[in-house]
């Protein structure tokens, strides 16, 4: 019989009670798979988690996190918790004290990451957080391990299940995104609150980490450009099925010569590139890279016992470094690399334009773009009456050129409307 | 400048060609996302290696493996040369000198792998092969860590990229076999002597490596039923078509109440799986289990630039490692469970045949499956002048059982032909 490793757990939501009913009822299992057993000696509960699906002793809860921290008997802290505090403060108190720490929290890792990663560097043990990003998808410890030795080009993500299925539904059924958030809530897929979600802010927390992991420089969230699904609407869905594109919220995290940068937008992404097929609330990270061609990762980005499978992993691993005496480096370092401005950025436009159909009107759109140094790739017109509707599809130009261009469009006289923008990930320019 | 770490390669064909260039020409950018730096000091070279593309000094070469494995200024062995002489002993060897060691050698892991793993346990260093299986597509990391916590259900993989990029010509183009292959073989996708790729024996290879480490049981080679693709005909891929269906040869990895299995064949499989649309000679492995619901894994099955990035993390992790100082223990531990003879494994059959088209026929074959115990679950009849080609899809039923209602078919006087038998791959029963 080896040794036990006693686990302290910080929160007991969906996760973490996934996770206590894994350690304890698989325990023969994940023995015999592993050589290693665990032992749940302290789990930090608040208000929230007072409706456990999970039943332990409970001796074994407190409602002091940091009694989970120090209590000497815990070997290794697992962070479920999630928000920025009390939890960074926790998890640097747990590492340096010397305890490896697993955590899944994607917001705090994308505002304190290397602080965290320095701190564990310092004391020489783990810290891992493959369940930050894609949930139940492997892509942390890919990224970080797997393609180290690769020079990526580029990382593209559906990481948001919520927006993804919203999306999905209004690309399937015609909804608006009104009805599809609706529906998603009724279904359990949204937050009553789905502010994180359908702001981008939660996939941008997340494109920070990808950005950080695959290029080896550090990118926080705040150089995150990030727009949201809200403004979608059932007309320019339509629009892009017509034209063989399907509308995501895409996570790119990009290097060019010019150095890295990492957005999340809406994008119309050809139909027969690998993310326009992930739907529903299924998550994908498509990478590019000069040896590895390109690699699709897809799998449930989200849900408890996903989540708390990439959790699991992450524990053994580090308990499995631990135990083995290790100093342990960390797998990434961060150099220090040029963060291309979100402005400098070159991106291709979609715009729909709502014009009084008169002669003229397009040759002062064209120069409106062509002012600004914009090239349109193509146009197409729908009119119904005197009023049509007008989409200009652009080559690839910077987002100030874009900015530019969209400023003239708005002072033309026959322009009645700019109905709406939306960014084309295409491969050529 | 922190100390470098000795590389010592055994072969120097394609992959170990690859390996090197990376090693020297990006060990900047190497060294700037690890903090580690190599240096490579010997290389293993044979007679097929004479047409190198990367440049060394001379003095670096030797043609005796031995020598590589035995320079003291070598700290870590990375085998590339493949087969299974002497590729084990020198990687025994390695790992007994206390080296750690990186293999690309799926065949030399699929019957020796318990035994090098041992080894490696006793020498407490890392023994990693992440390139074995799916190339340049990170799975066997994913698997023994990010997924060592999780029950495993069933692994299905596309992992031989010449046999799928023949099947891929014959389902679009309507070619024949010989002609695909052919076609695969002037475009250098298809080896002279394809028996390897065609026969199934690579994929069976990779196939155990997978479900031993999926399911924590040693699989070895010789467990695994092999069939290959030469048997294919475009009748058979047109009508999979037909039904809905999309012809893969497939590794087939289960866990059942019974035991464990694994299997390679052509399959039929539903248009809608995510692995009917892997085209080309791309690889795809899709992972089920309990918690994790469904992953997939897309990306490069071969060549040397993926398969180098492969190795080139690996090389990177286990430098880690033993830099660390840690005592290795094995990531994976292989517990005792029943393997579940071939015999015994239910699937579901579609079988052609070629009938004379009189009354009473189709009775006469109903009751040869029936009376084997095999459910029929559709029949189509399609006929020309007297005779008729019928094509009946089963229910789930033991190999035994089909094999049985097959032997009975091959009796009745109106069936002229059993033309082909393939297997379906429906989760349903």
């Amino acid at each position: 019989m080896e040794k036990s490793i006693g686990i302290g757990l910080l929160g007991a939501g969906t996760v973490g009670g996934a996770l206590v009913r894994r350690l304890v009822g698989e325990s023969d299992a994940i023995a015999a798979k592993t050589g290693l057993t665990f032992d749940v000696r302290k789990i930090g509960v608040n208000q929230l988690d007072r409706e456990r699906d999970f039943v332990v002793t409970e001796g074994l809860l407190t409602d002091d996190p940091f009694e989970v921290v120090n209590d000497p008997t815990v070997d290794l802290v697992v962070e479920v918790m999630g928000g920025k505090d009390p939890a960074g403060d926790l998890i640097l108190a747990a590492l340096e004290a010397g305890k490896p720490v697993v955590s899944a929290n994607k917001e705090l890792i994308a505002s304190r990451g290397p602080e965290l990663i320095a701190a564990a560097e310092r004391a020489g043990v783990p810290f891992l957080f493959e369940a930050a990003v894609g949930g139940g998808i492997p892509i942390i410890r890919p990224l970080s391990e797997t393609l180290a030795g690769e020079r990526l080009d580029r990382v593209l993500g559906i990481v948001n299940g919520t927006t993804n299925y919203i999306l999905t539904q209004m690309a399937d059924e015609g909804a608006t995104y009104a009805a599809a958030l609706s529906q998603a809530q009724d279904l359990g897929y949204a937050e009553t609150d789905p502010a994180a979600d359908v702001s981008g802010a939660d996939a941008a927390a997340k494109a920070a980490i990808l950005a950080s992991l695959a290029f080896g420089t550090w990118v926080g969230v705040e150089d995150v450009y990030m727009e949201g699904i809200e403004e979608l609407t059932a007309v320019d869905m339509s629009f892009a099925a017509q034209f063989g594109y399907t509308v995501k919220l895409v996570a790119v995290c990009e290097r060019t010569d010019e150095g890295v940068s990492a957005r999340v937008h809406p994008a119309m992404i050809p139909d027969e590139h690998p993310l326009a097929s992930i739907r529903g609330a299924t998550n994908a990270v498509f990478i590019e890279g000069p040896s590895i061609g390109s690699l699709l990762f897809a799998g449930p980005g989200a849900g408890g016992d996903p989540t708390a499978t990439a959790v699991l992993g992450d524990v053994i691993d580090a308990a499995r470094e631990t135990l083995a005496g290790a100093q342990v480096t960390p797998r990434i370092r961060f150099a220090s690399t040029d963060i291309v401005p979100f402005t400098a950025v070159a991106t291709r436009w979609y715009v729909r334009l709502q014009v009084n159909d008169q002669p003229g009107v397009l040759a002062q759109i064209a120069a409106g773009f062509g002012d600004a140094g914009v090239s349109i790739r193509s146009v197409w017109q729908e009119g119904v009456d005197d009023e049509a509707a007008l989409i200009v599809v652009t080559h690839r130009a910077p987002e100030s050129a874009q900015r530019a261009a969209l400023a003239s469009l708005k002072v033309i006289r026959e322009v009645i409307e700019v109905a709406s923008v939306i960014r084309v990930l295409e491969d050529d320019t």
